[in-house]
């Protein structure tokens, strides 16, 4: 945690915080902090700064926040990922969170297990936590939106035009004969495919809506490891 | 496993192998094959190729195995990692390997807590699995070497000298002013952090080496991640 999270509710006036729970503990237990020293913190989808801490006990920390700062900026990137297995989902969203990802699409593919979508890591209080948890990595207050689609061909034949208009679309496709761009000076619709990869007719479908296959190299990589490849690669 | 690993004790004859255990497993239960289907194989430290299936049952998985192809380049990257939180580590290994690092050297660094040098998972045998794992997921059959360093300025002084002889020495460091260069031509040695980084004495002693602090930018990343954006980035 590089930078508190601060909520609308934890604000008991203009500038002072009373947090308890997670937070709390691990400012005691990880920052080992005390009073009158200074933490980073952040106001969710607004500014950062310093939080002095005022009170920190076994019942609550309480913190005088100056908020002055802008965060970083996000990424112009809206990320499409094949709904990864539960053990990764949480990782994977954590990390493209913490790498400055604008907008996270989860969607169906036929590599998909289908038990996939009945985790309880979908509900909605995981996926903000594991947002939240890649801001508090990276020093980043701003909230990427997040979206789950059950189904692949009503996403790609309505969502998709839309989604990708004046973006850059690519999809990353293991064996594709182009290699994907670097440094890109433009928003980018990134689509990755799940473990094993997207099948023949989805790359299609894909190409047809206007996503160019774009490859790492011939080296397989876990979704964690390619996502990060991949948009390290691309700004 | 994209790549089924085979190793010197699992030959029979030039062109047979037999396997059990966890091999075995998993082509019966993830890849669902049977007999006369082909899998691609790869002999550790060698040849890459295809092995098809003659037996297949609760005992063992025999394959006739032609190897015909050389194993995809390694980076020439030497990756130089504070070791990480045990949890951590086996991905990090495994992750570092699929990316195709050539070497990799674990060392201590003040933030590196002192219990983790106690951890199971730096048995050789668990190190071993770690980078076969990755091996196994970007079809590659060259094992990096790995060596642990557990006092960080004889490393610094003894072995760091002659290790980034000929080599790009880089340092990552959050808030350096130097970015990350970006598709290098030549080898690196990368020196990568513990969480909550080097502190600023060991970012000295590894600058009077030669190394260079550089930057991917204002976020801070976890090690996995850092590790994955930082290589792609390189190369």
């Amino acid at each position: 945690m590089n930078l508190i999270l601060l909520l609308e509710e934890d604000f008991t006036s203009a500038n002072r915080v009373r947090l308890s729970g997670r937070r709390r503990e691990h400012v005691i237990e990880v920052h080992r902090a005390k009073v009158d020293d200074e933490l980073t913190v952040g106001r969710l989808n607004g500014p950062m700064g310093k939080g002095r801490i005022t009170r920190l006990d076994s019942e609550c920390l309480e913190m005088e926040v100056l908020l002055d700062a802008p965060p970083p900026s996000k990424l112009p990137l809206t990320l499409i990922l094949a709904l990864p297995r539960p053990k990764v989902l949480n990782r994977v969203i954590a990390s493209a969170t913490s790498l400055g990802v604008s907008s996270i699409h989860l969607v169906n593919a036929w590599r998909v297990e289908k038990a996939y979508w009945n985790s309880p890591r979908l509900q909605p209080e995981n996926l903000w936590t594991q947002r939240v948890l890649g801001l508090e990595q990276a020093k980043d207050t701003v909230l990427p939106d997040l979206h789950l689609h059950r189904l692949l061909r009503p996403f790609a034949e309505d969502t998709l035009p839309a989604l990708i208009q004046d973006t850059l679309p690519l999809i990353a496709h293991p064996g594709a004969p182009s290699a994907c761009p670097r440094a890109i000076e433009r928003p980018v619709t990134l689509a990755v495919g799940p473990e094993g990869g997207f099948i023949e007719g989805e790359v299609s479908m894909f190409e047809r809506t206007g996503f160019q296959p774009v490859s790492m190299g011939e080296r397989i990589l876990r979704v964690e490891t390619a996502v990060a490849a991949l948009i390290a690669r691309l700004f």
